[in-house]
């Protein structure tokens, strides 16, 4: 009897016909049957966003032998959900998210739909992985990321992670890559982030903007700092987010 | 000279109509000046999605000395960035979410709008709490909380939080509480989360919905078990979402 092939969930926040999605499934089909769950138009920033209020539709949009690939009017999180729930054909070895058009490393992690997809996956018990490349661009350049989407893969399918934990990897916009490095979440903080404008008829309207300033510019073991210096960026993501070290000093009970 | 009174921006995800925002309110009225920026309708389950590609309106609903109320078109977090970018009037000593009608213990945390809010709070720099009731009704019964509210608030006002750190703090549904429990985050599952119904044309559509397993049913230390017990639950939130534990493992030096 042949053995079975890894069977990976795939989704993503910029939408099913993204190229960075359709690059990754391109990608990993050679070594695994892939469905795909993603949301039918662009979700940029839905973060872990659900729609509990809203009935979610699902459409098959194409299927080959090895792959599926649904569009759903949904989020991020809930495509994962829907999948799992509905739409999967056996238990997933691997959920991945991405590969995103745009950097979701340091606090861009808790806006990012695509870290939704990876935290939802660890939260439901699936070894996990968000793939972005630090590029907007839906003309992003995604070969150079080839090998090492295939060996982070392949890693994933082959090592456990810890429960409530997830990889969220950055690839720097180059032509190739100094190396990986194994990075902690630079502590940064978005900043002039509104641009106000005026309606034709006088109401002011504000679109999100803004940059992102460092809060620790000396530190060389973040994933700003990989990322800033050619290397990939892996940001291992824990999900349960209690602060132990606040909690072992916090003390209510005068209360 | 007088000396200032606190200042305190409000925030949460049933929108600047509900009850529970407005119980907040009427009960820090008396000790603060209030700003509140919060959804025109409600945006349950918003976690930290932010609106980049929808420009954001918002409407002055409410003014007397002391409060000022804007419905904002955005999800919980763009209202904290426009108020933080374009409304507050000085710097807020305190940001809170809440008090949702409903529970954001657990995992729930991960999608929460009210946790949105204190989420952006904390990685704006600002002390920041979130407050639930574990009651969804819109008829849910306040009072019970008043005290509390008033001393967890003039908690966070006179002491420092980490940084990167909030309070996630859920009250049970009881007439009275049994104390405050200080705890950690528990371990908990989504499952059975799709119902499909049939449109009328034929098509499937789904409703998220679902119960929460736990995962770890005799742990006495978690947020679950204090709700369950009659204890107000305080989980103190790590926003720098790195796994210490599994980086220090990781080694990707070969790849």
């Amino acid at each position: 009897m042949q053995e079975e092939r890894p069977y990976i969930l795939i989704s993503n926040d910029d939408g099913y016909t993204a190229p960075g999605i359709n690059y990754l499934i391109d990608t990993l089909m050679p070594i695994a049957d892939i469905i795909v769950v993603a949301p039918d138009s662009p979700r940029s920033g839905a973060g872990c966003c659900i729609t509990p209020n809203v009935p979610l539709t699902c459409k098959l949009m194409h299927r080959e032998p090895g792959l599926e690939v649904y569009a759903c009017s949904g989020t991020p999180v809930d495509c994962v959900k829907v999948a799992l729930n509905r739409f999967v054909r056996r238990r997933p070895d691997l959920i991945i998210g991405g590969i995103n058009h745009g950097d979701n490393s340091s606090v861009n992690a808790h806006y990012s739909g695509t870290m939704g997809v990876a935290t939802e996956g660890a939260l439901q018990g699936y070894r996990s992985i968000a793939f972005s490349l630090c590029n907007h661009s839906l003309r992003a350049d995604f070969t150079p990321l080839h090998d090492y989407l295939l060996k982070f893969t392949e890693y994933a399918l082959t090592n456990e992670l810890p429960p409530f934990s997830c990889l969220n990897i950055n690839f720097p916009l180059c032509e190739s890559f100094k190396g990986v490095r194994v990075c902690r979440m630079a502590h940064s903080r978005w900043q002039n982030e509104l641009e106000e404008r005026e309606h034709p008829h006088g109401r002011p309207y504000f679109w999100l903007v803004g940059d992102c300033a460092e809060l620790e510019p000396e530190a060389t073991d973040t994933d700003r700092w990989a990322l800033a210096n050619g290397y990939v960026a892996v940001t291992p993501v824990n999900l349960d987010l209690t602060h132990y070290g606040l909690r072992d000093k916090l003390n209510f009970d005068a209360l």
